[in-house]
């Protein structure tokens, strides 16, 4: 299926927090579709999720969750590589080694760096306080979870760029240094055009997101997705009345999951009056049931101890590592650690 | 050979340079003693020498020579642990946990890191420049070294105190996170009493050093050896004249290595005149020789390819990935990695 001319794209999956349905449109969908143009690579960053997560516990879950997830989203195994990071050591030796060739300088200048000692210095703090050398190494971490898997591009949001700029950075440098052995491959940022992932609507009607605490989680049972969709606010407007469906979150939702010419005939009846909220929100609770009942299923199958997960993760943890593998032999080589090829 | 009860020790051996008499005599010969008092863990730390030598060559060649220097005088592969830090992979990773433990401000008053950001903003540069992230990550590289073999002591000189401290400051940092699962022994750093150490002279009287460029390397060829010793600098005091042996170097360093009472005849027959530079370079040279043509052959016959030397690293490595692989089991436990024990 990939052929050597197929450019290889990578996305990383932070595991923290329960997925949402902003998550599936905004951005796991989209990442899907990958498959079609690149040699596509997933990871889980669970290691990253350490620089804050301090529950054993937590992370443990979240790591099963966000691979259940993408896996029930219709990630397909077989057609992609799909690894946890902490199932691939060749990750961290080769952060040595970059670490090596990237300046301090650099770091200092990382944005969620910059923004933690901005807001010690707001607070009148030591411009480190709090700030422990896992965040501090971060970008470095990511720039080796690109290199490492010699990825051509990384589709990110605008906020991620740097990251990929900075890996380009670092690879420039260790080429520059040891570029007559072994060249690493530079990445490319890909921005994904505008879609529907920043125009889901949350329950109150803005973007859907963990911050807004707005969100709709993927695998609610059936009764309680039910009675969340209940509760969505609306106004008062009796139900003969005419109402404006681009000002309802539950219409805009709607809109997202029916069948499109439901929606039109919906929309007909909101404008003309006559549609109370009640049978508006039933009917937003049946489409998004009809989606993601399937998706449900498939998510608790796999969150069953023992269940085939543990398998897709293994299988893929071995294809990660033999590219890591590679590119790890020949850094050594280049660099001149003994035992290497 | 190891009791439960008997305590680790840690020595790292920075492959950088060809190894000198002031070496042998002031650093590997008591750190080669520590078997009798502890299970003594020793390795090559080639990884760390990455953050300053940049030539592939040069490292690969310095890595294999320290391991034949310390093989040669005596480091006894089977009653101890004898290994090169790339070989063990698990301290990288161990490395990315612990950073997430570890304090930036820790780090930013380094001793290593505060010398070039002092070196750089006298000469009014950009504090940083020319810092990479090796530099910066290296204390914690260094502690994760020590804590992964579960070192109870590391033998260290006054300016590596600190390195032992910020280890045990960060395991407690990783204890007091995690320690209802997994505790890092909290190692303690040992400061080697006076010894010949600080007294061995070089070819110009002052202390034996790379940086006097008055060394006598360990292992020179018999005839250029013989050419170092007739080339320390002497007064032209002549033959019959009276010497004073105490500030001679040829003297002093003849009494490190000549037997008790043939230094004794030689001191007097200095100090009674009748005794010329000449001669007392011939007996120093009889005396290193003798003392260092064992070393030498021993030495020629591990720095071949092939040899033993790499069966006994990688005997070693194993030794050494037995442990910092327990280590990493119960840490990855404890933090909330997935597949871990």
């Amino acid at each position: 299926m990939s052929q050597p001319e197929t450019k290889v794209s990578l996305t990383g999956i932070k595991p923290t927090g329960e997925p949402h349905l902003g998550n599936l449109i905004g951005a796991i969908r989209p990442a899907l579709e990958l498959v079609d143009r690149f040699e596509s690579i997933y990871f889980i960053a669970d290691y990253h999720a350490l620089t804050t997560e301090r529950d054993p516990e937590l992370l443990r879950h979240y790591s099963r969750s966000v691979a259940a997830t993408w896996l029930a989203a219709g990630l397909d195994p077989s057609r992609t590589t799909f690894y946890r990071q902490s199932d691939v050591p060749e990750i961290f030796e080769l952060m040595w080694v970059l670490s090596c060739v990237t300046g301090k300088g650099l770091m200092n200048r990382a944005h969620a760096y910059k923004a933690a000692r901005d807001r010690n210095l707001e607070a009148g703090e030591d411009p480190d306080a709090g700030v422990n050398m896992g965040l501090f190494n971060y970008p470095v971490l990511m720039a080796v979870d690109i290199l490492a898997m010699e990825s051509d591009v990384v589709p990110v949001g605008k906020d991620q760029v740097q990251h990929v700029e900075y890996a380009a950075d670092i690879a420039g440098s260790f080429n520059h240094a040891y570029g007559d052995t072994y060249s690493f491959t530079i990445p490319e940022a890909i921005v994904p055009e505008g879609t529907s992932a920043q125009t889901l609507p949350g329950l109150d009607g803005r973007k859907m997101s963990k911050s807004y605490d707005n969100t709709i989680p993927l695998f609610l049972p059936e009764a309680e997705l039910k009675k969340l969709v209940r509760r969505i606010p609306t106004d008062s407007t009796p139900v003969s009345e005419p109402k404006d469906p681009d000002s309802s979150a539950v219409f805009q939702l709607l809109e997202q999951f029916a069948a499109p010419a439901d929606a039109a005939e919906t929309r007909k009846r909101l404008e003309e009056g006559g549609l109370g909220w009640g049978e508006l929100k039933n009917q937003l609770f049946e489409a998004l049931d009809e989606h993601l009942a399937p998706l449900r299923a498939r998510y608790d199958e796999l969150m069953e101890p023992g269940s085939e997960l543990d398998t897709v993760l293994a299988e893929g943890a071995e294809k990660a590592r033999q590219r890591a593998g590679r590119v790890l032999r020949r850094v050594r080589g280049a660099v001149g650690i003994a035992g290497s090829a």
